[in-house]
């Protein structure tokens, strides 16, 4: 089987991420008998640097044309000035909404040897295994209209939050699809008691529930699920939400792991095609010092296989590989928290691709 | 002095927190010569219940001629459905917009003896004394257009997020004086890589900052920022954000301090009345049974001496009784998991009563 993958490395330690998930694919290539073609491509700030803009028309093309999409990183102090008119997350932005890429999928799965390196007790971590289904597409993100305007001597800015029935109900069903071979629960997080859109959501994924009897669905209040998330993680299942509110949810659960660095992330639509990133950002502290943290890219790598490509047992066969690497005692600098031998970004991704 | 103080006591275990607190409020009158006038008035649920209304204009005229307002909480399962037309949280919105309280103090302190509760490691929560400003009456809680229609087929629901730089400008100034005299540092939370209210309250804040020289200011992603209460808590000193981002923000750091039941909170405007209410909510499971635990109102009554009576001697003597009764070992059911002697709310209250 013949598969094009398109990688955009980004900015930041984006390029050293995504050479290790690159060579793991290739292995897998090897070891399953695939041939997976890569190409590179810019996006976000060097490609602002490059073409002058965060997604040139180049990138975005030969994503369309790709079976699937790996990514690094994008953004850094260089292009962080809020007033540049060009900005490095505008490519971003323009590549899930230019594919379409409605769902973003992050699961939270805490490594009972990495237990130890959350900031929480390890009784409050130990067992979480969450798969957030972020709505990416609409929202706050992407709501018209957006402007900033002079009023009777002041300044007003406004954003609009909109979402319609169709846009929740394809992103609901698929958390309940999800939701089938797990746990059999999904958790819709809203703020149906203050704004508009979040009653459309919550009737909407009420009205979506009835197709899916055998999976139970609770509502839960925004403000209520950032609690809930540290004081009883462990009873979410799946949990679906808005674009706004999984951003800002997704993130804070990202520390239960214990470093943000673990984690990987898919964003998909209606067809096969997807972007697959790591959840970290683009760590310019860290940039260029071979000692970033290649899991989540790697595992990034592991849903595209699974997601895009269809490849269960090769997906299997990356997360068992990243698993035992981990119980073997090897980290990052960032797990060392946890205790064991602390090894370079290349060196750590050289096991993971031993253990294929 | 004779001061005119309302009681709210709304929904669940909203009157059994806010008896303790009155009855401290008395003790506190008696010890240092002032004489309190209260009035209790119907708000939430109780009030849809009693008026057809979550606000009666009975209550908000009321807490317009009152000094100070001494809030339980609202809501609860019996008037929930968010198809309903009068919901009990109305009456809390209404009531922040009619006195004009633009600025709600989430103060998150871990007290020492209480560190254990904590979900997180001791070694996170040790030390950690946020004080949150939370813009209370803009944003998506109050901006128009709100509405639903149907369009082509498919509902649409919109909600508007709004801010004026002036609506900006007067929360983070207060943010900055609230600063002064604690540790002189501002974070400043937005989402301004993908918002245009965001870059206006980034772009505000950085022009406030010009009045506070001696107040060093940060900017910081509310997604990131989300991360660091749990990872690095005792890095914040003040943090100042707008209304939604706030109330996902401050229901998160709560649980720092290992029970909800402890905090309170204060809702200020230009004028010296505002609305104090613990940030509990109404608790219907356990409403009614004596075991609230009453320190997050008996403290919210403290923030009113302090801010609205200006009676700062009076708000401390407060805040030590509640430390001396923690110290000593007293607990309600909820402080539990830290060790010590549990008590109904009632005499927990009698404990701090007899403490001042
Ligand atoms: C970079 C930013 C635009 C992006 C977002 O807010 O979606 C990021 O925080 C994420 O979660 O992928
Ligand atoms: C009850 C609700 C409307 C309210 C809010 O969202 O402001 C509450 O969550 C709070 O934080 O005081």
């Amino acid at each position: 089987m013949t598969k094009k993958i398109v990688l955009l490395p980004g900015d930041g330690v984006g390029p050293e991420v995504v050479r290790e998930a690159r060579a793991v694919l290739e292995q897998v290539g090897r070891t399953f008998g695939h041939t997976f073609e890569f190409s590179e491509h810019a996006i976000g700030g060097a490609a602002i640097d490059s073409h002058d803009d965060p997604l040139p028309k180049s990138t975005l093309d030969a994503c369309k044309a790709a079976d699937a999409v790996l990514l690094g990183a994008v953004g850094g102090p260089k292009w962080d000035d809020p007033k540049r008119k060009v900005r490095p997350e505008q490519g971003l932005l323009g590549l899930r909404r230019g594919l379409g890429l409605y769902a973003n999928l992050r699961p939270v799965r805490v490594h009972p040897k990495l237990a130890a390196a959350s900031p929480l007790k390890a009784d409050k971590v130990e067992g979480v295994d969450i798969l957030f289904v972020r709505e990416l597409t609409g929202g706050l993100y992407f709501g018209e209209p957006r402007f900033r305007e002079q009023l009777e001597g002041k300044v007003r800015a406004v954003d609009t939050l909109e979402y319609t029935d169709e846009e929740v109900r394809r992103v609901v069903r698929l958390a309940f699809r999800l939701a089938g071979p797990r746990r059999k629960r999904v958790t819709s997080v809203d703020k149906a008691n203050v704004i508009e859109t979040s009653r459309l959501w919550r009737e909407t994924a009420t009205e979506v529930h009835k197709e899916f009897p055998d999976v139970a669905l609770e509502h839960q209040l925004v403000d209520s699920c950032a609690m809930r998330l540290i004081t009883a993680a462990r009873s979410f299942d799946v949990i679906v939400t808005e674009n706004m509110f999984g951003d800002i949810l997704t993130d804070e659960a990202s520390v239960l792991a214990g470093s943000l660095g673990l984690l990987p992330s898919a964003s998909l639509g209606d067809g096969t095609n997807g972007v697959y990133e790591p959840i970290h950002g683009s760590a310019p502290d860290i940039a260029g010092k071979d000692i970033a943290n290649p899991t989540g890219t790697i595992l990034s790598a592991a849903m595209l296989l699974r997601h895009s490509l269809g490849l269960t047992a090769e997906a299997e066969a990356v997360e068992r590989a990243v698993d035992d690497v981990i119980n073997s005692g090897a980290r990052t600098a960032d797990m060392a928290g946890a205790g064991g031998e602390s090894l370079s970004t290349s060196a750590f991704g050289q096991r993971v691709l031993g253990a294929i």
